[in-house]
């Protein structure tokens, strides 16, 4: 078992099953030392997470959102490397889109949900740049949407 | 002639004339194998093709704006690559921001125009990761706005 | 004093301090010859500028406000670069966001003060790639938000 795998097991974490796009694209390309993970929207093995942040949706809800988002780009990153997440050198980027009336002005909260994830499970490795902005709405009506740009070994 | 310019032939499709842009930006940069090319919006040689989704322009003709953009995008790509489109490796990323009522969740469906376009186009190099999301508003009320980063021999 | 420096001297410019993140993100990463910039608010020395393009803030101002995001990514960058500026080979992507009412189209514009701003500073070197879509709303409210791309050697 390797130091992330017992990483998520100590934070209880289970990855879930990585989403197949249903539309001519794929989750993630691997070019060079860089995977470039398709957005992934806050849909939770329970169903999509939907509302929008200072309409119907808590800040609360919204950074559970994003957390549901970083673990769907995790998944995929596993996938990424063959299963192996010991093989991730750095989370290189994160590009977060919140669902967000024109008066919530509170995106980087929401997106830390993404990056303290990032954090918990990879440590220093997990440290990223990003960008947090709002967007007037998202696939399925969700609440959050992330995509990622990662180094692997 | 190539067997991309064979496809793009047997497809009935004459690339547009790549736009210049008229500020201190250009239509793309080449770093390392990496070709990144600027956000190109659904003008058509006809004129921009104007409107917002879920409010005053059908799916339909989203998805065709989109496809405008996949144009226009291959048109850059192959300025990029000196004329030669076989250079082209991988569609690594489209990002791809829709002009979205709050009420429109179909997001993936409109960009779907380019992404299906790639496929058509490069085949199974042309499978790509992407983003797509809403937005209140494009430049010049345009539909759709798809920028994109490509892998080069 | 580098020939980059001088040219700030020349331009008048005083690079801020760069701002450090208060989440688990951090201003930049290094991978491979790439610099990956976090979204760089229009956070002026004097506090935020803040506003909606198209709503309550001229185009002059959004102009003013999108220069200020150039000032602080050039401002990282140099941390990045260690201080040394003219370690800068490219400034390959420009991710622009707007604070925009629905009626706002001219984003392209507003995204020009940074992109002016780059070639002013880094000459050939500074031109880029670049989107520029409209956002409902920016973290603090503020009118713009850029994230970029660059190449070091």
């Amino acid at each position: 078992m390797s130091r992330i795998e017992e990483t998520l097991a100590k934070l209880g974490i289970t990855l879930p099953t990585p989403a197949n796009p249903v539309a001519n694209y794929v989750p993630y390309v691997i070019t060079g030392n860089l995977v470039f993970i398709s957005g992934q929207i806050s849909v939770a093995p329970g169903g999509p997470i939907k509302g929008r942040l200072g309409e119907d949706m808590s800040l609360e809800d919204g950074v559970a959102a994003a957390r549901v988002c970083g673990l769907n780009l995790i998944a995929q990153l596993k996938a990424a490397c063959g299963g192996d997440l010991s093989r991730v050198k750095r989370v290189v980027k994160l590009g977060g889109f919140v669902n967000s009336a024109p008066t919530f002005f509170d995106q980087p909260k929401v997106i830390n949900g993404a990056s303290d994830l990032m954090v918990e499970v990879f440590g220093e490795a997990g440290k990223h740049s990003r960008a947090a902005v709002g967007s007037p709405s998202l696939p399925l009506g969700v609440a959050v949407e992330v995509d990622g740009v990662f180094e692997i070994a």
